[in-house]
């Protein structure tokens, strides 16, 4: 029996999490909950898992939630609950699943607490990837990746030598604006970006994945995960997303991984590895595909992932400056306060203003990404 | 070092293999070669690589061999010869490269020295699979897939657990008759059906790739090697071979290994595991290719590959039966005595009129083959 703690349990993530648990009440027991304002659907959660703690960001909501789970379960409140569900002596494995960088605190709480750790929040690896790697390896901790692409590389690199790797290449889907020309990208709106054709997903990646910044991240993300630097990272834009990634070894081998586009795989993939179990979804049939597609990113129309590569050569604070300010920008675009298009160049701008300093505590790297985020919205203000 | 014996040096197997280790020195010593009748190339080989026993199958070649290699190696004649070379007691890894039903008698000697082996004899697999892997196991023997498909399933499982494949799906280009109608299959001609889409093989296994015979013979041989009933064993035709097969989970995901039509990267694959070598090929290029596609076989024009099945269901004998009948039509096709069509047709009722037994030495797997062929020429006869 594995005993799970979901930090973001009625997110996107956090909610296909407990319908994978639902399936396996004899793998998985849920011991902590952990949400940000929704506390009604908290309540509902923690009647159906019964976890022993559950925590709400907002104190007004934890006396709300207290009261109705008065008996039930202990309830923790204020911006230090998800890091207390983090720590639960009784947790065996913490997905990490808050969106953005308010999931990196919980995530290094799980990491100094020793729990195996099923990583779906990209930010915490952005903001302070390296610092976390290096806690996670003195304390023995195993970091598995639980967002579909990283997954793909874990499972890629499962039994093969990590040394004789050449390259990891990340599957893009492109996003819905993939076949926008240049010249109609500023004029697209939030509705239309927010159109993603294989995977359901909140606003603020599913912006990113129109951007390809999700990309972007998502390298930053593999390069400390994997531990492989930025030149062997590479992008490919595969629209069915179906080969989730690759890996290519030194003999020029690539092993892959594919799929359904559903978080459900690699979330079930984190929870029970180093065992699998049975799904009931939809099975990958590829003579009904009939085809899969490859091309290049266009880094004329998409430019902000080639940012990603720039903050990792800068180092230190410069991905969580980019990731801040990439923050901001979205939920500008989002709000109609931007244009889609001032993402990428209000970001660059940003990024090009920062001057990278090392990271040696968490609050080091949230402090670089809400300089990102504020000089973003500087940024956005000037128009 | 590895000390290698390559079974088949101078097929296209074992050429590709030498060339392999002709470019890692360091890691590969070659310490035996044995050939069938091409003894002027054998001994080339004997000279660049000097092993210290070759055997070619001839007398009279063992003859003209020895007195070209005096003072180079040792020569071993005869039908004996490849299994005193798979059997050589300085040898750690014994490629088997010989092709066709010719080459189980050396596989089995290998398995018997107690040596790692290399098997790119699917025939091995086909006549005596149970058998041998019984024997491997028996003598902790590992068996490593040289054919591109089952390296490609072998690559896909590492790291994976066994008892949690759903199904293995083997990959088909399809062959060059992909997409000839059903009305003019019976008028192929040898040369038509040689004109392979993407590997360069050998006559015998390029034809068997036109039938889908091969891919039939593919599941037999996967059947055994990974341990996996028939039922779960899929073929899917993907006429760019570049995903050489796929091994789907009970969770639904997919791992696959990919690559360019080379021969060198699985034979280089079996050769340094549980390591890779660099070897210098073209890099696998999506973006360029830029798209895969995949289709169900036609068992309607190609029923080949539905006999493997029906072999594998009869049990026993069975597969040596059909391969044996295999290799005569197949003969009789390449020189003109028989129809494309003729070749499955005649496969079948030869599996049809067999009764199986069990099979409990090489021998009798070898006579199984070796009726099967008598009786397929004997159809061919009849017409």
């Amino acid at each position: 029996m594995k005993r799970v703690a979901v930090l973001g349990s009625t997110g996107s993530i956090g909610v296909q999490a407990l319908d994978v648990i639902s399936r396996h009440p004899d793998r998985f027991q849920v011991v902590g909950l952990a949400a940000g304002g929704n506390w009604r659907r908290l309540a509902e959660q923690a009647r159906r898992f019964r976890p022993r703690v559950v925590s709400v960001a907002g104190s007004e909501d934890a006396g709300l939630l207290a009261r109705e789970l008065s008996g039930v379960a202990e309830v923790v409140g204020g911006a230090d609950g998800a890091t207390a569900v983090a720590s639960l002596p009784e947790a065996d494995f913490v997905l990490a699943a808050i969106s953005g960088g308010a999931g990196l605190r919980s995530t290094a709480a799980a990491i100094e607490a020793g729990k195996t750790v099923g990583l779906a929040n990209k930010e915490s690896m952005v903001l302070a990837g390296e610092l976390l790697m290096a806690r996670a390896a003195a304390r023995q901790v195993r970091i598995l990746p639980v967002d579909s692409e990283h997954s793909a590389v874990f499972q890629s690199l499962a039994g093969h030598n990590h040394h004789e790797i050449r390259r990891i290449i990340l599957t893009a889907s492109g996003g819905p604006l993939r076949k926008v020309p240049a010249e109609v990208l500023p004029d697209v709106t939030p509705a239309e970006a927010l159109r993603h054709p294989n995977w359901s997903m909140g606003d603020k990646i599913t912006i990113d994945s129109a951007t390809l910044m999700n990309k972007g991240l998502e390298v930053i993300e593999a390069r400390w995960l994997f531990d492989v630097p930025p030149s062997r990272i590479e992008i490919l834009v595969h629209p069915e997303s179906v080969v989730h990634s690759l890996v290519e070894y030194i003999d020029g081998q690539v092993v892959a991984q594919l799929g359904i586009s559903d978080m459900r795989g690699p979330i079930s993939y984190a929870l029970a590895w180093p065992d699998r179990v049975p799904l009931e979804l939809p099975r990958l049939d590829l003579a009904s595909l009939g085809k899969l597609t490859f091309e290049l990113p266009d880094a004329e129309r998409f430019p902000a992932f080639t940012l990603a590569y720039r903050a990792l050569e800068m180092g230190g604070t410069a991905p969580a400056a980019l990731s801040g300010a990439d923050e901001a920008a979205v939920q500008a675009f989002l709000a109609g306060r931007c244009r889609f298009t001032d993402i990428p160049r209000i970001c660059a701008s940003v990024l090009e203003g920062h001057r990278p300093q090392r990271i040696s505590s968490v609050e080091e790297a949230v402090a670089a990404s809400a300089w990102g985020h504020r000089e973003a919205e500087r940024g956005v203000e000037r128009g």
